[in-house]
């Protein structure tokens, strides 16, 4: 079985989410990295190129340059996907134009800045024959799986409650202002769109809140603020949320919580019990439940169901974290790209969820400024 | 030092709370129970007065009789206090009754059903020359003292995020229709108050709220459901909250969290760290910081603050649990009545507080009709 | 029901066990503690008396004072039982004297300083027609019932591995050189007896081993330490142990481990699963299984066995902790002496415990001494 | 920077530790996967060289005729490096002849099967002027080397008591009648050597204890058992250490504590603190002060020291795990043959480590034979 060649869009000089990529689609032999445009400088592009030893003629000084020029090497020689990694404004262009082309895309969260762009680049996944993946990696880690499993099964009973939360503390500061790359952009609205905590992380509380539940967010009642006073978006984001099927309960994105390291947090209670999980120690479920002791769900145990089964890779009791949750969304882009069969349901975030998690951020900020419960598009 | 002669309203067959009271006033040996209306069925309160041991001369059938009857005592032999520990309709009669009649009164929480009854009670309690405490138990905890004077000092700088949450699951099915004492009242609206989870447990997280930031609410959004459909009060409520500094954050308290006990946490950030407690393991304090390791304050440390030492019993290491925590506010309690000093702040919950719990029951209920963010009375 | 009136022998100023003993017997309101030799100082007994609220006239200079005086006293109105709460080597003396005497005895571990005084403690509880109770505290948890029933019962399966360890380091440095009272008798070999951590710490992990696995240990192999040179008892020892069914483990007891407070363990796994119980953390009792995800069991929960439902006296999340499972002893001891019927089995720790923790420090001590696996006496 | 050309020996269907070698050194790309011998079954070996898309004519059948062809091939086609991962009889060989041959060798624990073959294979890479680096994996664990420079640089004060346990359930039955691979070979005295559980997972106890501690293991007292009847090695060693320093403590491992998955757990105590961790949440360390709270350090964060910072990949709060822990023994190994520098204080284990790892098997075995205390060579 050939490595699958791909190219990476962004990921230069003080990425951070760039080399998560890399060790990620390094992580499993699936994919062969052999070229790039990793910035936008392309002597910082050129840089990254050599210290990843790539062939120079493949380091490119711009994601159009290097479609146009990938697109005209032979096809046993050009990449075959890109992966993007590049601040939230470069998502939508690299992906329509790279797709057009027919390069799979697998590209990071959020889709993009708003959802114009959003529902085009929905459009350009649905008209390409090609596979399009969305790097919201928390729903690769195994437990994540097996609490989707267990709710959407009706095994927690009738979703009654939602608590999603993702606390950060290292914008406390003005972090920016020191010219720190990652929170420069972060903070920049024409970068990063209109969303600061709230598209950075609370995407990916909605994104997991929907994907474990099954259910889908149909009303945001929302609060948000910036903390440090010069900052030109939010750094803090609450919601109380209603699910569509009655369900409520909230949601709360901060990255002003000082201490607070990673901590992406879902519990979800049903008329039968509950489920409890922390990314922060990602290979242990808590089920709770109404008349009988929790549970503590592992990783790599053969009392999991198959798809939490399915995406571990070594023996229970060794430990998995964000980096083997990242590749597992490479794997499947990997198995889709070969056309390979998987048991696994909607193996890889989509477009469709991007759009979903665009939607989420307009009608947070509209309901934020009207103070008011407002609809989801559904 | 001799015992103090208390007497006790309510605590009959099959109630809860009112064991609890008798364990926290015996356990330091400050009191004598020697007295009491246990129950508005004279049969049922001559029971269990039977079963404490006391003469049947004084159980009472009545709040009412016990009062005239004590009183007509001789001074040395009447009760010095009672302990109110009824349905929260029955608060406000005998709480002003005893204290008119210059009886200390020790009362659950919350203080009434309502802002006039509650600004009676308060009233009361300054005309009388007597000692009034609410039991806000987990006011009680070393470990929550601890955090208060580490908030308070600025420990943690300034506060800028606040999350306090209630969460229980005894009542995801309509325990009520089984005749369940604990159950039936506090979801009829008549005993309990219009607030059923809210005022049952949600008073306590807005009451550690404001005790450890030693900030007030300010302003509420807030929304409230009865998940069981039969149920006449809220077994579910969630808010945004803002503190008077600008601090915002979320409270929610719910009773159809199925497989949750009794999962009372309170985390406050500000801009050099935070705290984290949770009341099933209340020994832990987990105070995070900006740039340092987190911590792990425990009961009965010499390193911690003279207040939390003030309220240990036992060395580190030895759990202190919820039956101490209670009895530290009867403890205080005892001192108030024999005018001991005592370097604590605040030793005990008072009418003020309670004034102020009724107030967030009626701000929560009207923000929840009205959708829109309300003021709290400052 | 009236209360039993207890006298107390020991536990005068600066006493740790005592104050515990007196909220233990207070808790559930069925002792009057009456009278009291709290000190071998008259001055000291009188100071304690006072404190108390006790008639000076039944305070006393010496427990054989006391219980000559008690004796003398009119049924009614003389203790009925008393609490012994001194050093090790002043257990045997009243014991024997009271029990002789007709008074109920209840007298805080390890039972005395060498077998053979300890066999003659169990001949007077042979002969006496009253109730003597041990304080081996911990079996009063619980989640420590809870554990017993299940492994007992086979629950685990054939019990293979046993791990028991206590961990404190509060006496890493020479505190008795610094006149503190616990360290000062804990480490002088004429009051504590031969064994230092192994006594004071080392028996309870023994007895909760024994008592929760229902297996003997038959073999030990030891070594004891001094960390503090000038040190006369040991402040480490640490044994491989053979139970009588073949299973093997390990019992640690340690006073030198800096940091720790008071970590008193236990694990024991079988052949289908395992329980894991820490003292600092007394109402989780972790269950795993072989096949099957880990339970998380808890304090108060119906789900529970009828043993352990029947120590817990509030619901299920109401933190209990160390001075519950001590009263715990106390209720079991209050019930034996009024002749109720009981579900519990083997409700509280007796003069055969105590016999068998003396045994335990003997053959550790000379197991250190031989070097070699040395058989317990059965 | 290219790759260097690594070949495999061992890891073919059905391996465990193979895949894990395999993911390790593909995630930071530092290597290229271009041969190996992966099963002493041709056909397997191709099986598994066809999976991994390598050259056919560079899948051998054998360890022996891979070293003689690689050798034989062009200098800058050849594999620079080979990785062992057979079972523990097939390392010396293979070790031996490849680093004369001139390649870098990176070897699974333990290093072999007796202290004859370890002290030829240390020799073997004294003589060799390749390097040779053993897994012991742990020791690649961020804060693993936090722990070491805490100690080390007397950060707890002196130490004194130490205690490592690995606990697994996964042959509490007779798993190797099944015929599944791992513990068919791992119960084979003539493929794993004479330890069972204490070569498997003792030696990684034992090595992560010398590791973190920076003392040598000088005495020991032990005890091996077969819980299963018809196993041939030891599933069980429990052993009472004395360290060079005189501190003293316990090793544990065992694979028959049902339920338990991979609790490879090491704790240190000395004169002002101590260390706690727990390889199945690895991103957290525990330090216990005397008479401070407890810390909790955390994996990625800027307080650690530079050991522990080098070693992460992604940032607080993104939890890493085994494979990166495993992965950056690949990576020293991959600077190593580079001769990069790095401010790493033995950056990986090496034969030294491993012929430490046997004399340990072995003083254990001679212990537990004659109940004795044995020395350590030194």
């Amino acid at each position: 079985m050939s490595k699958i060649r791909i190219g990476m869009i962004g990921g230069g000089p003080g990425a951070f989410i760039g080399g998560v990529h890399r060790i990620a689609l390094n992580m499993d032999g699936d994919f062969d990295l052999v070229a790039g445009a990793f910035s936008s400088s392309p002597e910082k592009s050129a840089q990254t190129g050599q210290e990843l030893g790539l062939d120079p003629a493949r380091v490119y000084g711009s994601w159009a340059e290097m479609a146009e020029a990938e697109a005209a090497l032979p096809e046993d020689v050009r990449v075959q996907a890109v992966s993007i990694v590049t601040p939230n404004h470069v998502h939508h262009g690299p992906t329509v134009e790279f797709l057009k082309r027919g390069f799979h895309v697998i590209c990071d969260k959020p889709l993009t800045v708003n959802s114009a762009l959003a529902q085009e680049m929905l459009q350009a996944t649905v008209d390409a024959d090609c596979v399009f993946a969305l790097t919201h990696n928390y729903t690769g880690y195994p437990m994540i799986r097996e609490a989707r499993e267990l709710v959407r099964s009706g095994g927690i009973g009738k979703v009654l409650k939602v608590y999603a939360e993702y606390l950060q503390g290292w914008l406390v500061d003005p972090l920016e202002e020191t010219g720190q790359k990652q929170a420069d952009w972060r903070t920049d609205p024409a970068r990063s769109g209109p969303g600061g905590a709230l598209g950075d992380i609370g995407t990916h509380a909605f994104n997991l809140l929907e994907h474990v539940s099954g259910l889908k967010v149909q009303r945001v009642l929302a609060e948000r603020r910036s903390y440090v006073p010069t900052r030109q978006v939010d750094d803090d984001t609450m919601a109380l949320l209603e699910m569509e099927n009655g369900a409520t309960g909230t949601l709360c994105a901060s990255q002003v919580c000082a201490g607070m390291e990673n901590a992406l947090r879902l519990r979800i209670y049903g008329s039968e019990g509950g489920i409890e999980w922390d990314q922060e120690h990602p290979n242990d479920l808590r089920v709770r439940w109404k008349d009988k002791p929790s549970e503590i769900r592992r990783t790599g145990n053969g009392y999991l169901g198959e798809h939490a089964q399915s995406l571990g890779r070594i023996p229970a009791g060794h430990p998995e974290g964000y980096l083997e949750g990242f590749a597992n969304i490479y794997r499947a882009f990997a198995r889709a790209i070969r056309g390979e069969e998987t048991a696994l349901e909607d193996p890889y975030p989509t477009a469709v969820d991007g759009v979903r998690g665009v939607q989420f951020i307009e009608t947070v900020i509209q309901s934020a400024e009207q103070q008011a419960w407002l609809e989801m598009p559904q």
